[in-house]
């Protein structure tokens, strides 16, 4: 991918940070008279009615096209990880990638089944080379350990968001309409829950859960590495979303805090997936508030993290099935919703055109 | 559609009644420890994981092809909308009927999003004729006003059950190995309500909602006719599912009585959809009590005496959408969920296969 010298990186970021496409207010309210006028008791269909018009406003667009789904699964190793916060070793962050690159995947799977374009990025990982159908952007192999350590340097974060807006340049060429945020990474929801917290002013026993599956002395490990990594922030940094990615975040949480706001800034619906995918978006839209209105919600995790991080972002989620995995997954589920919605606005007909009468 | 003698037709409906094939709970166990050997932490699909295995017990089969879904869309008038319990006038479960069998209703449209088989019948509607498409079944227009009078004979009640049954058997024949209760008419939420007041005992307050939309004055009649219509009911007839249908039951429900008990005696998964759907299946488990484990709740409507139909069946429903539509629209919207299940139990990658680190 690019190689920027760090001015350019600043000029880059600070240029995708003021080119948001705010979603028009206007087409979301004609979508919605618009079904009211479909053969059903008005507000029938629900949640599908308003994510309809959520997502033709997005697009601009009062009569859009059938979607077009497109998945960014970002990988990459945590240091944090060395304080034994997962269930499972640092090298499945490694195997996984080589696992969904080669389609065996929970992702690979679903995707499949809807149709969905995926790019599997490796922003970070520990492993010597990266399997085949990998983008490799790694300059570093792990982050930092959060606990005692920034993860990443400010330039490296200002570097992988680029990395992440390249990529959903890439799909949106490829016709991609809605982005999905997904991820691998052993370690990453402790990160995601230091970034909850810093940004929602939860407490960490709040924000932490068991991740993979990781038992009592893991979760006390996990409530720890998160308390001390919040310790080390200054005010300034809380206040500044770039340095406090840079400082408690991920590397590949920084490729996909690029790709939210590439796809907000390009008329495309940002879809989060789980606790780790939504802190990404939680710091997009610390930078950048407006993004919050590009974004569907497609499930609840059982990590009990992701309804702070979610309350945060006021969303409400269309799913949930007490999903724990991550990597797209849950966004993969929602996207024949999305599609459906979006059909039912295109193909259904009106009380006029059907001859049906109208209530009372 | 068959025309049998009365004699006949207890013996068929009592045959049926006999031939359930319960699902296999050594499949069930199986399909969950194969699931457990999959590149993901287990149980970390949720209720993905839990649907999979339920359609691979409904199903017989460890691994089950993906999923193949008909509808059925049972319609008719009911007498009891002459006392004004519906938003919209009863001609427009004709009109609906046409609509749908036209491709402009919203089950038209989801099913065509979904690839799923639509097979419309009118069980009772008060049109001259019917539209093109559509397969009539009618020995009368519409049902008695279940307020005063019963709904139907006995014998129609048979009659249309073993409808149902040779429609489950149609789309059987056609491949389909999941199959949802579709239904429209206008009324039929009044009727759903004294069903499911009958059989799980709760109170007509409790049971009433809006339906398609009406006001408080239309709750009040809602609510008064269901209770004039329980108060006609003998306990002989309460603890008589077959007469409860006939008493206070409607003519659609009675075909999807049919579909659901044939579907459960041929290895094919009963899809919900929303209050009245629920309705049909409550009478069908009232009848043949395993046929429980043979459905499967797509999701929770705004109706509130859809949930407590739900817990009576003791089934959680898959999604939670505020809808409030029927024709099997929600149903139709899960459908995507089942197929997903379905192949990540096939195509998945085990730890074993694709080299990956198990936890801890």
């Amino acid at each position: 991918m690019s190689c920027r010298d760090p001015t350019d990186l600043t000029s880059e970021v600070s240029e995708l940070l003021g080119a948001l496409r705010r979603p028009s207010a206007m087409v979301r309210s004609r979508v919605e008279q618009a079904l009211d006028a479909k053969t059903k008791p008005p507000g029938s269909l629900g949640r599908l009615e308003e994510l309809a018009a959520r997502y033709a406003g997005i697009r601009h667009d009062e009569l859009p096209e059938p979607p077009r789904f497109g998945i960014v699964v970002a990988a990459a190793d945590h240091g944090v990880a060395r304080r034994s916060v997962s269930a499972y070793p640092a090298e499945v962050t490694s195997q996984m990638i080589a696992n969904i690159a080669a389609g065996g995947a929970a992702i690979s799977v679903l995707a499949r089944e809807v149709g969905a374009r995926v790019l599997v990025v490796d922003a970070g990982s520990g492993s010597g080379e990266v399997a085949p159908g990998v983008i490799d952007v790694r300059r570093r192999r792990g982050s930092g350990d959060i606990s005692r350590e920034p993860a990443m340097s400010v330039e490296e974060a200002l570097r992988l968001i680029l990395v992440g807006a390249d990529l959903a340049d890439r799909l949106i060429a490829d016709g991609c309409t809605a982005i999905a945020l997904g991820e691998m990474g052993i370690g990453n929801s402790t990160v995601a829950a230091a970034l909850t917290a810093a940004l929602s002013g939860a407490e960490p026993g709040a924000v932490v859960g068991r991740g993979t599956g990781v038992d009592d002395d893991g979760l006390a490990r996990k409530r720890e590495a998160v308390t001390l990594a919040l310790g080390r922030l200054e005010d300034a940094t809380i206040n500044d979303p770039l340095a406090l990615l840079a400082e408690i975040g991920g590397l590949e949480i920084a490729v996909l805090v690029g790709v939210a706001l590439r796809a907000g800034a390009r008329r495309t619906a940002v879809l989060l997936d789980g606790y780790i995918s939504t802190a990404a978006a939680l710091v997009a839209v610390a930078l950048v508030p407006d993004l919050r209105l590009c974004l569907i919600a497609s499930h609840r995790s059982r990590e009990p993290g992701h309804s702070i991080a979610l309350q945060w972002l006021q969303a409400d989620p269309l799913l949930d099935l007490q999903l724990r995995l991550g990597e797209g997954s849950g966004a993969a589920l929602a996207m024949p919703l999305i599609s459906a919605a979006v059909r039912i606005l295109r193909e259904m007909a009106t009380f006029e055109s059907a001859g049906v009468s109208t209530g009372s």
